[in-house]
C-alpha cells in the first residue's frame, strides 16, 4: 500500500483517490491514457482532434514512437531498500521534481481556452518544468507570469527574419525562461492528411501566432498594426516563420544572441548528435515531432540509445515521442534520457479539464513513475540505466 | 480415446464428460478458459472484475505473460509408450499429485461469497495444493479446516511489525501449512487504473484484512477492538501492512522465526536468485504478481530460463503468470520450472461456480495436462526438459 | 490467360469458369478457401462444425499451422518456358497426377450425408489420391468400390486388439488401398474445447465406427451382433481403439503383416524420423492432426525442413496441416514435401457441395498450383527446391 | 510552412489546400490513400472493384507488398539546407521531374469512363511519365494523343505471334512512346478468387483489346473484321495473347525490333536481374504485378536490395508494388530504385474523380515527397541512399 511512515513524495497520490472513494468520491479525469485519449476526442473539434492527433502521411511513425516501447521490458530487482525515493533530476544547475516536462506544443486554445495559460498553472501547481512553443496561443510574458517562479524553457521556431529570432530570445530571458530549445525539424511544414482533409491550418486563421503579433520587431516590420490589417500580418508571418536553408554553421548566431542553455530539437542520428556537441550546443532532445513531419520516421525510443552513445554523457539527452505511462518513461530513461517530454498526453488532460486536468494527469503520473521506479528496485533514477530492461525478443 | 485398460490418473475425466453428454448432459462450467473468462465477467462486479481482471499501468505485462508462451512449441515425439502417466512431483519432502498450485489471491470474498473456503475445498477435493494469501478474506485457520489434509502453504505480505510477522507465522505453522512464501515485489501498491477508476481498494473497506483482524498481535496494537473501532482497525492494517525498506539481510529474521522452508516470490533475475540461495532461502516463485505491479515488467515465461539456469537445480524453482492451459503449464514446466501457480484463471472458476467451478476447472486441466505430456511423448515432468520445445523463429 | 496451343493439364478449368461468367453463370461453390469456410460453417450442425473446426486446448496450434506459412515468400523466376507443365509426382511406384492427397479424416457423415462416398466419388473423378480413415463413417469396401480404379491408400488407427489391426490391414490390401497409413498421435484422444463443451463426441453414438462394426474380428468379440447390442458394441470399440503402450519395436508387427508401404504419421521430431527409416517404413507424414492433438506443438511447415534433412531422401515425406491453397502447398513442396495432404479445406468442400463440391475445390486447387507453378518460373516440382523460396525476415 | 521567398517545385500545392480551406473550400477529393480507397470501393462496380483491388489467391502479397515499407524506417539529418530541392531524376537520357511513373494498368474503362484517356491527360497536366498497358481500353494513338509531349513508356504483353508484338512496338514507336516495358509474369493469367467468384474477365467481353481490335496485323488475321464477328476476334485475343514458352533468348527479336530502351518487368530475384544484363537489357522493374500473380510471392520491396545489388549500377532499376505514400517511394528510393510506379493508388483516385482525380493525386503525392525528402535532410534523391534508413528490428 506503500503508504508506510516515510512518505513517498509522488506515489501518496494513489492514496488520497482510495480514500476519497470510500466517501463515494471517484477521479473527476480519467486515470489511464486510453481513457482520456477517448474522452478528450470527444470534447474537441474535429479540426482541433485532428490537429493534435493527426500526424504526417499514413500515421505510421504516429503510431511506432508508441509502439516502440513495446520492444523492452523492465525486470525489476529485489529487496533493496525502496522506502524513499528521490525522482529529482538535475538539469542546467537546476533540479528538478522529476524527469518529466510539459514539452512544446503551440496553438493550446484551440484544444481548451484557457490554453498555455492554464498549461502555466498546471506546470507550476506540481513544479513540472513548461516548454513553451513559439507557436503558442498566448504570449512569451503572459505564460511566464501564470507560470511563476516554476522552471520554464522556450522553444524556438527559428524565423527568417534574425532580428525577430533575436527578440524572441530577449523576450523569453526576460521573463524568465531558463533555457532555449531549437527546432530543427519544421522548416517545412510536412504533409498532414487529417489537416489537409479539413483545409485546416490555424495559423492562417490567426490562432497560435500570438508571440509574432505582440513582438515588437515583428509590428515594425508590418505597414499597419496586425489589429488594423490582420491578413497583412498574417502573411508576414507566413514569410518569416522559418528558414529552410539553416545549417549548423548558422548555430552560432544563436549562441552568440543568448546565454541560456540551447539544446537542438529533432535529432535522430548519432552523427547529427556529435555535431550538435561539436558546435558547442548544450543539449539534446531526441523527438521526430511526434511523427508529424516525416511519416516512416524512426520511433524516438529506437533512435535513443544511439544518440546516447554518441554523446557519451557530454550534455543531456532529453526525449519526446509516444510516452503515455510512467512505464514508457522508466524505459527511456533506463536506455540514457535525461528527462522525456510530454505533449499528446497533456494536450488530451487539457482538452478534458484546463488546468484540473493537466493537474490531475501530471500527479498521476508523477505517483506512476515513483512506483515503478520503486518497485523496479530503485531509488533514483540516477541508479537506473539499460542493465534495468531486456530487448524483447 | 485413451479408455484403456490402465486408467491414467487424470485423463478419464475426459470421457465422464462424453459419457454424461449421451444422457443429453452439457457441463455446468465452461471448458475453455476463454469461455470461462467471459462468464466470470458477466457476474462478477465492476469493482470485482477490474480488480482481479486488471494489472498495473496500460496492462502490458499482463498481456505478454499470456502471449509469452507463443513464443515456445512443443515438439512431440512418437512410439514411447505412454500408457501410464505419473504427473506427480516432490516439493520439500511432500509429493504432489501435479505440479500445479492455486496460487495466493487475495480478497476472494469479491469474487465469490464462499472467497477461499471454497478455494480450500475445492484444493482439497482435487489434493492440488493451495497457498493462502496473507490478504485472504479468511482466516488461516478457517481455510486450514476447510482444506483439511491437503496440502497447503501460506503466503506472507511481510508487515513492517516483526512481532505480527512472527505471528503470522507462528498461526500458519499451527494450522498445518508447509511452506512460507514471501512476495517481494509488493512493498507498495502499483498504479493500476481500473481500481483507481473506480476508487475501488477493497481493504480500506476492511475486505480481505481477516488475518490481521484476527491476529492476537495486532489486535493487542489497537486501543480499542476492531469490532468497536473498524477504521482505526483499517488505518492500524494500513500502517504495518508493508516495509519497502527491508532488504537481503533481513531475510534472517524469517529463517530464525520458522523451520518452513522458505520460497521467495516476484523473483525475474538471475542475480537475485542467486542471491536467494546464497541467503538460504528453499525456493523461488518466478512472479511479476500477475502484471499488476510494474507495466512493462518482463513476462514470467521470458524470465524463466534465466532463473532456473542461475539456480542451477539448488533449490526449487515455481512460476506463475499467464497460465491458462495445460499446454502453458507444459511449456513453463519444459523450461524448467517445478511447478506452475494459477492465479486469475482459478478465480474465473470460483466466479463461475465457486467451489464446483473450481474443482471443474482443476480435473479438467489437469486432464488435458495428463494428455498434453502423454500425447508429447512423456510419461512424467521429470522426462520432460528445454529439448522437447522449439523456440518460435 | 494461358489458353495457348498446349493445353496445360490443370489451368484450363480457370477459363471454363470465365467462359460461364459469360452466359451469367457464375460458380456454384466458393472459390476461395475463406469463403468456402464461411459457407461451410452456415450449413453445419454446430457438433459437426466444432468436431471439424476445433483443435486441442486453445486451438493454438489450429493457427500456428496456417500462419506458418506466411515465414516463407517465393521467388519467382523469369524466361523458363513454362508452356508445358506436369505435376505428377510419383509415389511408391504409382505415377499420381498432382502432389496432392484427400487426408484421412474420419466420420464424414456428420459434414455430409454422402460422407466417405462422396469423397471416394471426388477423388476419383479427378484420380486425386485419398487416405481413408480407419474411423470412417463407411466402410473400406464400400469407399474403394466408389473409388474405383484411383489410387487409394488407407490410414489405421492401430487397435490394441492386434488380430483386429490385421484384419483392418487384410480388408485394405483386399480393397485395392496401396499404402497403409498409421497414425502416431492419437493413442489418446485430446482435450477439445469446443467437443467437450458440446459433450460431443461421435463415436459414442455409434458414428465414424463402421469399419470397426463390419469387421468379422470385431464382431466375434461380441456376445451379440453390434445390431442386437449397440451398446456393448461401441464399449467394445472404446476398448479396442488404441494401445497408448505401442513403441518402436512393435513396428514389426505391421511390416510383418503387409507388404504395402507403410508411412508413419504425426512425425514432428528429425530424431523420430531418422528411427522411422532405421525400422524400415516406407515414408513418413509430417502431421500435428490438424492442431487437434497437442495444443502449443509446432507447425507442420516448421517441423518439415528438420524431417526432410534428417530422412535426406531415403523415403518420401508427406505433411498435412494448415493447406488453404495452392501458394501453401507449393511452399510445403519446396521445402522438400513430396507431397501434401488436405484435411479440414475438403470438409468445408464435403459440406458446402458433397461431391461437387470436393470436385470443385480439386479443380480449382490443381488449375491453381499449376499456375502457381508455372507463374514460379517452374515445370515440375521435380525442379522445385527450397531455393524458390526465402524466409520473410 | 514552407512558403519562403523560394518556392519549392511542389510543396506549394499544400499551401493551396489550406489557403482555400480559408474560404470555406474543402479539398474535392480524399487526401489520405486509405480514404480514397475507401471512397473508390463505394463508386466502383463489384467487378471492377475485384478486378482492381483483388489478387491471386488469398491475396497475401497484396498485402505483403504494402506492408513490407514497415520493415525500414528513415531516419532524418538535421540543418543542411533545404530550402531548394530538386526531384528530378534522368532516365534513357529525358529528365523527368520527379521518380514518379503512373505504372500500366489494364482496362481502365472499368475504373472511369475516361479511361486511360485521362489517366494521360493528368500525366501530361503533371509532366508524370505514364506506362500505357497493352491490355489498355483506349489504344495506343488516342491515348499519346491526350498525352501530348509528355514523356509515355509502351509496356507490352509479348503476344505469341511476333508479327502481331512488332506491330504493337511499331505503333507505340510512331506515338512517341519512348520505352518499351516488357511484362515477364503474366504468361498465364493467375488464379484470382475475386475475379473467379464473379466469373468476371473483362477482356472477354471484349474491354480491355483496344490495342488488339485497332492492330492491322491482328485484323488481318481474322476471317471478318472484329466489327462483324467480335466472339472471333476475342477468341483469337485469347489466342495470340501470350506465349509462355518465351525464354531469355527470345528477348534477341525485340532487342531486333526496336530501338527503344527495353525494361524488363517482373524480374525479383538477382540472378534474373544479372540475366537481364547479359541479354543487354536497358532497365529492370522489380515487380511480382501487384500480387496478382504468385500469391505467397516475395514483396517487392524486399526484392529490391538483392536486386539493386546485382545490377550495380549497369541499367536503371524501378520498382512497383504498394506504394501508397511518398513515405514508401522514398524508401524504395533510398534502397536504390531509381523510380517507382503507382498502381492500384491512381486506379482509387481515377475511379473517384477521373483526370482531375489523378492530377489531385500526383499533385498531393509530390508535395509530400518534396516534403519527405526536405524534412528527411536532402535535397535530392540523388543524395539518398540506403544510409538513409534502418531496418526495422
Amino acid at each position: 500500500l506503500g503508504i508506510v511512515s516515510e512518505r513517498p513524495p509522488f506515489a501518496d497520490y494513489q492514496f488520497g483517490i482510495y480514500l476519497a472513494g470510500l466517501q463515494g468520491e471517484l477521479p473527476e479525469h480519467p486515470i489511464s491514457a486510453a481513457e482520456l485519449e477517448r474522452k478528450a476526442a470527444e470534447v474537441m473539434t474535429p479540426e482541433a482532434l485532428g490537429y493534435v492527433a493527426g500526424g504526417a502521411g499514413a500515421e505510421h511513425t504516429v503510431r511506432s514512437n508508441r509502439d516502440g516501447f513495446d520492444r523492452w521490458r523492465i525486470v525489476p530487482r529485489m529487496l533493496r531498500d525502496i522506502g524513499r525515493r528521490d525522482l529529482s533530476v538535475e538539469l542546467f544547475g537546476r533540479t528538478l521534481p522529476a524527469p518529466i516536462f510539459l514539452g512544446p506544443v503551440g496553438v493550446q486554445s484551440i484544444v481548451h481556452d484557457d490554453a498555455e495559460i492554464a498549461t502555466a498553472k498546471a506546470a507550476a501547481a506540481t513544479e513540472i518544468p513548461m516548454v513553451l512553443s513559439t507557436a503558442s496561443s498566448n504570449t512569451i510574458e503572459d505564460v511566464a507570469e501564470a507560470n511563476g517562479a516554476s522552471p520554464r524553457w522556450f522553444q524556438l521556431y527559428w524565423p527568417s527574419d534574425r532580428e525577430l529570432a533575436a527578440s524572441f530570445i530577449r523576450r523569453a530571458e526576460a521573463s524568465g525562461y531558463e533555457a532555449l530549445v531549437v527546432t530543427l525539424d519544421t522548416w517545412l511544414l510536412a504533409w498532414r492528411p487529417r489537416d489537409l482533409s479539413l483545409a485546416y491550418l490555424p495559423f492562417l486563421k490567426s490562432i497560435g501566432i500570438a508571440n509574432y503579433l505582440s513582438d515588437p520587431v515583428f509590428r515594425a516590420a508590418l505597414e499597419a498594426p496586425p489589429e488594423e490589417d490582420p491578413q497583412a500580418a498574417i502573411l508576414h508571418f507566413v514569410r518569416v516563420f522559418s528558414d529552410p536553408t539553416v545549417t549548423w554553421d548558422d548555430l552560432a548566431f544563436l549562441r552568440d544572441t543568448t546565454t541560456m542553455p540551447i539544446l537542438l530539437k529533432g535529432i535522430l542520428h548519432p552523427d547529427d548528435a556529435r555535431r550538435a556537441i561539436d558546435h558547442g550546443m548544450d543539449g539534446i532532445v531526441v523527438s521526430n515531432h511526434g511523427g508529424r513531419q516525416v511519416d516512416g520516421a524512426i520511433a524516438t525510443i529506437d533512435a535513443l540509445s544511439g544518440v546516447v552513445s554518441a554523446v557519451d554523457g557530454a550534455v543531456p539527452v532529453l526525449m519526446d515521442g509516444g510516452i503515455r505511462s510512467a512505464s514508457d518513461a522508466f524505459k527511456a530513461l533506463a536506455l540514457g534520457a535525461d528527462a522525456v517530454l510530454l505533449g499528446r498526453l497533456y494536450m488530451w488532460a487539457l482538452a478534458v479539464g484546463g488546468e484540473a486536468g493537466v493537474v490531475a494527469l501530471l500527479r498521476g503520473l508523477l505517483a506512476e513513475l515513483d512506483l515503478t521506479l520503486a518497485l523496479s528496485g530503485y531509488r533514483s533514477f540516477r541508479e537506473v540505466d539499460a542493465a534495468a530492461l531486456v530487448r524483447d525478443s
